[in-house]
């Protein structure tokens, strides 16, 4: 799973019918030193703009959907509390 | 599933018979800050050049075809009718 | 699926049963202003070198196997005739 | 799988019911000459801050996990006690 | 597939009970012009260090071993006996 922070929304009229009713938000990945990555995952627990979530990606994650065979490739999985990291792991790499 | 806009078709005539009759377009990732990546999806939504397209990668992209068993890893889900990113949250990664 | 041209074979005696009788192809993708890669992909559509392919990987790949339990994650699914890419997007990213 | 080393912890309450239960380390990779790449993996194992530890990613992580649909596309696979690398071929590259 | 070069072991005595038995080798991609990518395959080949192999990566790499549900997402599927890659293509990109 990545850490993700809510940037934005999306909205889609013209779509595959099994995207219906599902929350699209725009997600960008932010880790220590990387380049951040923007992607749009399905929401079902209801994350807002700003909040740090818990994206999972692949095929794996259409098990948190009601539908298990919709086309969704990344779907948020968790609202991140805290995250407490060693800083000098960071460092060392 | 990623942000894309349609830069282009693309025809093979020799291919494996599981892609008979679908409509691939060329797509374009689009992120901020990002290296755009090109690749080739299939479209069941009717896109049109120039559009912005959402896009789903990986074996889920099959579900919205009518051949569960296509040899297609990435597939044209949406089109974006708007995309409403908060600033701040771009500027701070 | 990603646009890549046959650069090269490759021969490998010592080899897990289920790859026995598949042609194997070195291939390069290669997307405007993208660094090239460099990979490894089966061929059951005759293609040359020096041609565009159409390249599917991932666990999807294996469909256009006769055996889909093969250890295959990238399969060469078209030839491609011609890419018709309006410039103006690529410029825009 | 990638050798990751394990920099810290992370917490999130509200999340998908199928992750509760499950141990969330933040991993950092480490490959020589290469870029680190931070995500979130599940423990079952019992890695601690600081080890090195291979994980497994994709759909096949959910093997280890006493549920198979749940959302989670890393895990721990095992802490590793040694790595003999024969430094003459990360210099060939 | 991709191109690797076998460059050392790892072992790891606290692992997944589905990773007993399983040989773990230190890989590491070397495409032309690419930045290299070390992790860890799982070798049911017999390949040995500094040899050139191919690796499969993703939920198709347990096809070649004799549990389907192993927690593996890299095998050496094969020993590369010759690569025969034209130059001219390489240079074109």
């Amino acid at each position: 799973m990545i850490i993700c922070k809510v940037v934005g929304n999306l909205w889609a009229t013209k779509k595959d019918d099994k995207l219906n009713g599902y929350k699209l938000l725009v997600v960008r990945s932010h880790g220590e030193g990387e380049t951040p990555e923007t992607f749009v995952a399905v929401d079902t627990i209801g994350a807002g703009i700003g909040e740090d979530v818990l994206v999972t990606k692949g095929s794996v994650a259409r098990n948190v959907l009601r539908e298990k065979d919709s086309p969704v490739d990344a779907v948020v999985v968790g609202i991140i509390d805290s995250v407490e990291v060693d800083a000098q792991f960071l460092e060392r790499g």
